[in-house]
């Protein structure tokens, strides 16, 4: 019986420090930083496994994401990252299986969903900011292990009889890797089709000289020299960064978050849950003035600047809603206070993007409107006069599953575009969502980027921008009907629904991953020779064999 | 209990003519056929459901397939087809509902599958052989019958207060639209995400002006002028065809198989089934003697001509072991005869691809190997002395999951390429099987078709045209070894594997509808909201409303 869920492990927060991680050391020495991966057999989220050989959960991973964006913002003078592990002979054995085995579907989706989403920050980092990453595997790197070596540059593996690279979902689990290996195998790797089909049904793996023959690993190093191999290709990958040479970085204080049974609060972004309709509302305020707009200062304003304190409380809202509120189906997503601000904010952005803090503020805008495109929820913008649904903050409407806008008879009801709507912050198919939204009419994202100033309701939609427009008349049965009928709706039809539609045109190693690999894995999580009594995630450590009803799907 | 499955349903056979449609009506007037659909309730593939108001099950579809099939070979002359339907008021209700609740999952999602590649058939023949589609829409037109339209170039609906075109699948039987629908909207019709978002929850539809401006039809005719706006565009549409001006065709005459409980003999294939091993071994036979050279040659052999006969009676192997022989998990593949036969017919296809027939010919061998790339089943080529693994039918260990070459101490092993893998017969994402094979390394592609004459064992293996080429010693293990160890894993994780290592670099329509839209629909097929107790689609047709477990995933 799987127990393992939101509703057992309670209530989960995404914060952590350094100081406080259990499972990674973080180290530095001047352009190069080591993250060690040192997991705490007895200090998984739940009492119901133990987290042997370096294998990992959820609370694991929070750590490694967390490492990763203090990386980002609170040190710039790091060029290079080693992983690595300082378990003897063991570099990491994947996520935990007694975790899976004893996880809901629910539960098992949304670990891979976030782990999913921390290697790719990995890979944002190196192609974004200068911050590459070097897998040092000083052991057995298997299965979630080698999918996180996977999403690092380069992968250096030692050369003994013992250390191997293996994918052993499919031989061992009946599932299949669900952290992106298969498709970067085959996609970033380039490792051949067949040879991929070999190494993903052979449970010990490829070791040695045939690793980086079939492009597994970039390099072997046998145990005597492998440290001096490591530092000499770290040095030599953090040589090609453009970060700065010195800090200091900013530091990422604890959120300013009240959180209570049904409400978080935070100091821009409110996020209140209505149960009884399985609705949430979810708010964003605009800056009360104007941000700070000089380099120095915006190093000094730190966590405080605005568009990166707005988007760091959106993101944690969006993460806990994820995992902590399976039952919200909807959220209906508003936008509040003086657009000009947010308009304001975005000059700042815009004219300071190739400062490295301003460059890791936008980096960080996009990947929490991409947790919001990948997140399994409804979103409805809803936009009233007062509303800030402005340049960056308009991303929200456009990144919702619909708009709804007021038209408003006294015109007080705007919206509007900025340079942000025109690139700094695309989706994961590579398209900004205006050019998403208006698939093979590239004329209408230039017209209506060359609008000037804001868009009344009948100019928005006539332009596109919003869904609907009721007149005030209409407006409050319009939009409580729409967020009613939607609750009612399948959840299951939905996701599949909206996981579809979102993602129009272009496929990217990251929508092949939430598209194509997550999806057949979540069906595969579902299967009974998986894990029905007698399939093979529930029959593995046992004295019992698997299983299998052998027809073919 | 769903009962619908290929073992009640029992052998299927999925030849027809239009003599035996029992749903489907063909009609000519010169460049335009209609192809209309007149669904028997009766005559469905079980007694389980009637197929009332035009929905339809396999066997309907089966009958599409045959039509379209014989348009493009026996009628040149024809260079438009309208799709419509007989019934009045009433263009075609989908998938019957029933059908669906009474399946398997197997049976499901192999209905699925099939009615997918009929749609791509029709968009294939459109965007190859000039053979456009015109979806004449005389009445309601909800779900599977919409994305038939969809699958047309172009869609005219009747203006009038009944008729509307919809994707009810999500709001009324909790499922997604799972044959196109979903990715055709946004990808293919370029309807905005929201309005998409709009559509696909709306059980009753769009219907008039307004489905023409959110771009679901491209135009909307009272019924008083229905029928002239139809011919009128129909003969818009044929005048751009680049087909013969007048006939004839070739007769698809019935293919000549020998069947047997575990053993199909056809004239130039066999495919010969161990249940007990769960094993299936294909052989494709070389032509025996040079093929017709001349398109008038090409033209009075017809059906008999080797490419177009091989290729009709594999395809009719890989939809029979698909939808018969479910519990049949790896094809062993053979290619045998002389490959100079096959080169001299590939030089032949190659010099006159120019010709409606051999063009015919040419996307019929592509589309047939389409299926074997889209067949969940593991596929392993072997390669032997006496193999005539050259130019197309090389195709089929490139196909494959893995090839194994015998590395014969007497020289007499050896593969070919020909033009054929170079170019005219494109996997679904758009590139070669060499150049998925070699994706990001295209000079391997160019280096292996630069090579003049055939490959021996070694010099296969280092172009990395084979897998594996075991000298005698190791030979019969090796290969013995590799077949029992894919038979013993798990049935579902070999599919999401396979469906994953396959189709590696861009993703198209096609991909983006069998690797995302499918396997969110696999999914969906199997949750309880949609298939228990009180899931939607059980719950369909019955005084019971649908109970949803709320939970997001």
């Amino acid at each position: 019986m799987a127990t393992i869920a939101s509703r057992t492990i309670g209530p989960l927060s995404f914060e952590t420090h350094p100081q406080r991680y259990r499972h990674w050391k973080l180290a530095f020495d001047g352009p190069i930083a080591t993250l060690s991966m040192d997991v705490q057999e007895d200090a998984g989220l739940s009492p119901d496994y133990k987290l042997k050989l370096n294998s990992y959960d959820l609370g694991v991973d929070i750590e490694l994401a967390d490492a990763i964006q203090r990386l980002r913002f609170e040190h710039p003078e790091v060029h290079a990252v080693v992983v690595t592990s300082l378990k003897e002979r063991i570099f990491c054995a994947g996520a935990n299986i007694f975790m899976l085995r004893g996880s809901t579907h629910a539960w098992k989706v949304n670990f891979c969903k976030f782990t999913n989403e921390t290697r790719l920050a990995m890979e944002d980092a190196s192609a974004h900011s200068g911050l590459a990453f070097l897998a040092a595997l000083n052991g057995i790197c298997a299965g979630g292990g080698y999918e996180l070596a996977l999403a690092c540059d380069e992968i250096l593996l030692v050369d003994d009889s013992n250390s191997a690279v293996s994918l052993p979902e499919t031989p061992l689990l009946g599932v299949l890797p669900g952290t992106g290996g298969l498709t970067r195998v085959v996609d970033k790797r380039k490792v051949r089709r067949d040879l991929a089909d070999v190494f993903g049904t052979l449970a010990e793996g490829v070791k040695g000289k045939r690793a980086v023959e079939w492009g597994l690993v970039d390099a072997v190093a046998p145990a005597s020299r492998f440290k001096d191999a490591v530092a000499a290709r770290a040095a030599e990958l953090a040589a090609k960064s453009d970060r700065p040479a010195t800090g200091l970085g900013i530091a990422l204080k604890p959120l300013a978050l009240e959180a209570s049974a049904d409400h978080l609060e935070y100091s821009t972004v409110s996020l209140a849950i209505d149960r009884a309709k399985r609705v949430a509302t979810l708010v964003v305020r605009a800056p009360i003035e104007p941000v700070e707009s000089t380099p120095d200062a915006i190093v000094a304003a730190g966590d405080q600047f605005w568009p990166l304190r707005a988007f760091r409380e959106l993101d944690d809202a969006i993460l806990r809603l994820r995992v902590n509120e399976p039952e919200i189906g909807t959220v209906v997503v508003k936008a509040e206070g003086d657009p000009t601000l947010v308009l304001q904010a975005d000059d700042v952005l815009l004219a300071h993007q190739s400062h490295w803090l301003v460059r890791e503020v936008v980096h960080f805008i996009k990947r929490t409107l991409k947790r919001v495109d990948l997140s399994a929820r409804s979103f409805f913008a809803v936009i009233e006069p007062g509303n800030a649904f402005a340049g960056t903050l308009f991303e929200l409407a456009l990144a919702a599953d619909r708009s709804y806008m007021l038209d408003d008879p006294d015109g007080r009801n705007a919206i509007q575009l900025s340079g942000m709507n025109a690139g700094p912050l695309p989706m994961s198919n590579g398209l900004t969502r205006l050019a998403t939204r208006f698939y093979g009419a590239p004329e209408k994202v230039a017209e209506a980027l060359a609008h000037d100033g804001p868009f009344d309701p009948r100019q928005a939609l006539d332009a596109g921008l919003v869904t609907f427009a009721p007149d005030e008349i209409d407006w409050d049965d319009e939009v409580r009907l729409a967020v009613e009928s939607r609750a009612a709706l399948s959840p299951d039809a939905l996701t599949g629904m909206e996981a579809n539609l979102r993602f129009v045109g272009p496929e990217t190693l990251e929508t092949k991953i939430f598209g194509r690999l997550s999806a057949w894995q979540n069906w595969i999580f579902q299967r009974p020779n998986a894990v029905g009594p007698k399939g093979a995630l529930t029959s593995y450590g046992s004295a019992d064999r698997a299983e299998f009803e052998f027809g073919r799907t």
